[in-house]
C-alpha cells in the first residue's frame, strides 16, 4: 500500500514539468563544465568543478532512481533503450575523475552526458530514431561499396607497398588511403607519388574515384527515393481517411440501383 | 494642412521609378566605391573619393527622410524591418571615414551600404525572407550536429592536447578544427599527427566524418522535402481554386436527386 | 532557274546522311589533330599536320558554303545562331598556324573546332540550349552571391591587405581568394595566417562558408523545383492530350440530360 | 538417361541452400586470405595460406563444374552474363601464385574472386544491372562534359607547357590535371604558378570550374529525373492494375444505358 503511494509520488515528480526543465539545466551544466575542463583554470576554480562533478554525478543518479521507482511496473522500465542508454551514461560516469590512474578515462565518460540531451529531448530521439531506421535500407549498396575499397585495397597494397609503406603497408591501412582519396585530400600527392614508378597507376585512382562517386550518388538517390515514397505514402493514407467523399465505385452502385428501379417501372407501364 | 500636401509629395517622389533607378545607381556607385578603394590610387583620386562619399551620405540621409516623410502613418515606418535595416545602415556610415582613429572602422561600416541593394531590390528582399523562414525548421537538426561537435571536441582537446595545442588546445578551438575536417580540408595531416601517438585514433575521424556527413545529409533532405511541400500545397491550392469543375460529391447529389424523381413518377403510375 | 537547280543540288547533298558523317569525322580528325601537336612529334610528321589543317580548313570553308547555298531562303542562314556560330569558327580559324608571330593564337583558335562537335550533334545542341535555358531563372540568387562575395572581398581586403597582399591585395584578388575558400582549398592556411593577427577571424570565414553554402543550396534546390514543374507540367499536357477520356464535367451534362428526359416523361403522364 | 539422372543430381545440389551458404563462405574466406597475404606473416603461417589456396581453387573449379553440369540444356548456362563471370574469375585464377615470375599476377588475379560476391548475392547483381542501366542515358552529358575537358586540355598544354612540363606537357597530362582542378584538390597552387606568367589565367580555371560544375549538376539532376519518372511509372502502373475499380468511361457507358432505358420507357407510354 505504501509503496504504491510512493510509486505514484515518484512518478508525478517524473511528469513535473519543473523536474524536467531542471533536469536539463544540469545536463547543459554538465556539459558546459566538460568544455571548461579543457581550458587551463585557476586552481581555485578546479576544486569548484570537482564538488560540481560530484553533485552532477550524484543528481543523475537520484533522477535515475526517481525515474524507476516512479514506474509502475518495475519490469517496463527495462523494456525502453533510452532507460537502458541513461541508466549506463550514469552508472559509468560514477568512475572518480580525480583518481590519477582513471583521470583520462574519467573525463572522457563525462562527455557522454551529453548525450543525455539526446535522450531528453523528444524530437532529438525522434530523429535519432528515424536516421538509425534508414540505415539498413542502405544496406546492400554500403556492401557494394566495401567490395569495392576491399578490392582496391587489395590492388593497393600489392602493388604499391614498397613505394609508400605508411599509406599502403596493409589492406587496412590502404583502406584508409582509399578513404582519403575518396574525400579527394590531397588524392594527387598519393596519385602522383606511385605514378612515379607505375606511370598508368592514374587509372587505378581515376576508376576508383568513379566506382565510389557512382556508388555513393546511388545510395543518396536511394535515401532521397525512400524519403519521398514516405511523403507520397502519408500523402496516401491522408486521402484514405477523407472517406466520406464519394468514390466511383460509389457512383456506379447508385446508376445501378437508378437503373434497377427505371425498369422496374418500365415493367410495371408494360404489365397492364 | 500643409503637412498632409507635403506628406503627399514626399510619397509621389517615394514611388517614382525615376528616383527608384537613382537610388539604385547611387548604391551601385558606393559600392564601387568601396571596391576602388582597395586599390592603389593617385592622391588626386582620394580627394575625389572623400567628395563622392560624403555626398553619398548625404543622399543617402535625405532619402531616408523622405521616406520616413512620405509615410501616411510615422509610426508605420518603423514597423517594417527593411526600414529599420536600411536607417541603422545609413546613420553608422555617418562615422567619419578620413577621421585617422576611426578610419578602418568608417571603410568597414561603408561596406555594409551595399546591402542597401537587397532591401531594395523586392525579388532578393523575397529571396533572402525565404532563406530565414527555412532556418528554423532545421532547428533539431542543428543542435543534433552541435552536440555531436561539442562530445567529438571534448573528446580531442581531452586526449590530443598535448599532441598539438594549436589545434586542440581547448574546446573551442577543437571544435574548429572539426569543422576543417568536415570539410575535408587536410583533415588527413590532422589525422597522422595523432595516429603517431594514438594508433587508432582514425576512428575517432572516421566516424566523426560519418555522422556529421549523415547529419548533414539529413539537413539537405529536410530541405529538399520542405520545398517540396510547399510546391504540394500550392498545386492543391490551385486545384481548389477551380471551384466551378463538378466533384464526386456534386454527381453523387445530382444521382439522387433523379432516383428520387424517377421514385415519385413510379408512385404516380402505381397509385392510380 | 539554274540558281534554284543549284540550290536543291546543294540542299540535298547538306541533308545526306553520308555527307553528315563525314562533316562529323573531319571534325573529330580536327579534334586529334589538335591533340597531336601537344605531344613532341618527329619533323615528318609536323609537315603532315600543316597539309591536314589545310584540308580540314578547306573542308570546313566549303561545308559551310554547301550549307549557305542550299538554304532556300538566303537570309534565314544568318537567322540560326547556330550557323553564326560555325561561321565564325571557320572563318577565325584561318588564321595561318605556320606563321610565327600568329602561331599560338593560330593554335588555340584551331582548338574551338572542337566545339562544332555541339553544333552538329543534335543532341547536345538541345541539352546547351537548356542549360543556358535554365541560367536566368538562377539569376537573382546569383546576384545575392555575388553581394556576399562582394561584401566579404572589401571587408577582406581592408583588414587583411597588410597580412599578406598576394591573397588579399584588393577587391578582385581577395574575391578570387574567397572563391578558394568556398572551394575549401586549402582554406585554412588562409585562415591560420589571419588569426594569428586577428584571433577572431575565424569568425569571418565560418560565416562566410555558411552564407555562401546556404545561397548555393537555394540555387541546387532552386534548379531542381525548376526541372521538377517542367516534369509535372510534362504529365499535365499529355493527360490533357488524351481528350476523348471522359471528364466529370461531361458526366453532369449527360446526368441532366437525362434529368430532363425524366421530368418531361413525368409531366407526360401527369397531363392525361 | 543415366547422364540425365546425373544432371538432375547436379541441379539439385546447385538449388541446395547449404551449398549455396558453403559457396559464400568459401568466398569470403578467400576474399579475407586476400587481405591476410597483406600482413607480414610467420613463415608456418605462408604454407597454411598455400593449401587454403590451392583449396580453394579446387573448390571453385568443382563449384563451376557441379553449375554447369546441373544446367538442363548446356548452352543456356553460356547464355547468361554472371556464368561467363565467375568462370572468367575461377580460369584466370589457377594461375600459380607461387611461381616467382608471376607472382604478382597471381595474387593480383585472385583479388577479383572478391568480385563473385556479387554475382552469388541477387540484390547486389540487381544494384550492379541498374546501376550499368543508368550509364546510357548519361551519355551525352558525358559527352559535353569531354568536349570540355578536351578543349580546355588543348588550350593547357599549349599555353602552360613551358611552366609545368609535370602538369601540361600533353593533352592526356593535361585532362588528369584538369581533373584533379575540379575536384578542387590544391588547384589554387596549380592556377597560382601559372598566374606569375599569365596574370589573367584565373580565368581559365573559374569558367572551367564552372562548366564542369554545371554539366556534373545536369548529370546529377538527370539521374534524379530518372529515378522519378521510374517511381512514377510504377506508380501508374500498380494504378491501372486495379482494373477493377470502374472508370469516368465506365460511368459514361452505363449513363448512356440508363438514358436509353428511359427514352424506350417515355416512347412506349407515348404510343398508346
Amino acid at each position: 500500500m505504501q509503496a504504491v503511494q510512493l510509486q505514484r509520488k515518484f512518478e508525478s515528480i517524473r511528469a513535473n514539468k519543473i523536474f524536467e526543465t531542471f533536469v536539463i539545466t544540469v545536463i547543459i551544466v554538465s556539459a558546459l563544465l566538460v568544455g571548461a575542463k579543457t581550458y587551463d583554470m585557476p586552481s581555485g576554480f578546479a576544486s569548484l568543478t570537482l564538488i560540481l562533478d560530484w553533485f552532477i554525478s550524484i543528481f543523475f543518479l537520484t533522477e535515475i532512481t526517481i525515474r524507476f521507482l516512479g514506474e509502475p511496473r518495475k519490469r517496463d522500465f527495462f523494456k525502453s533503450f533510452w532507460n537502458w542508454f541513461d541508466t549506463l551514461i550514469v552508472v559509468v560516469s560514477l568512475i572518480p575523475a580525480e583518481s590519477t590512474d582513471l583521470a583520462i578515462v574519467g573525463r572522457l565518460v563525462r562527455v557522454f552526458r551529453v548525450l543525455r540531451m539526446i535522450s531528453i529531448i523528444p524530437e532529438l530521439r525522434i530523429l535519432l530514431v528515424s536516421l538509425v531506421k534508414a540505415l539498413p535500407q542502405l544496406g546492400y549498396v554500403m556492401l557494394l561499396m566495401f567490395i569495392i575499397f576491399y578490392i582496391y585495397a587489395a590492388i593497393g597494397s600489392t602493388l604499391f607497398e614498397n613505394i609508400n609503406p605508411t599509406l599502403w603497408g596493409d589492406i587496412t591501412i590502404s583502406m584508409l588511403t582509399l578513404f582519403r582519396v575518396m574525400t579527394f585530400e590531397d588524392w594527387t600527392d598519393v596519385m602522383y607519388e606511385t605514378m612515379e614508378v607505375y606511370s598508368l597507376s592514374w587509372f587505378y585512382y581515376l576508376t576508383f574515384i568513379f566506382f565510389t562517386a557512382f556508388a555513393f550518388l546511388n545510395m543518396v538517390i536511394g535515401i532521397v527515393v525512400n524519403v519521398m515514397e514516405q511523403e507520397n505514402a502519408k500523402v496516401r493514407a491522408e486521402k484514405e481517411k477523407d472517406n466520406n467523399e464519394p468514390t466511383l465505385r460509389d457512383v456506379m452502385n447508385e446508376l445501378n440501383a437508378l437503373k434497377a428501379a427505371v425498369n422496374q417501372q418500365r415493367d410495371q407501364n408494360r404489365r397492364p
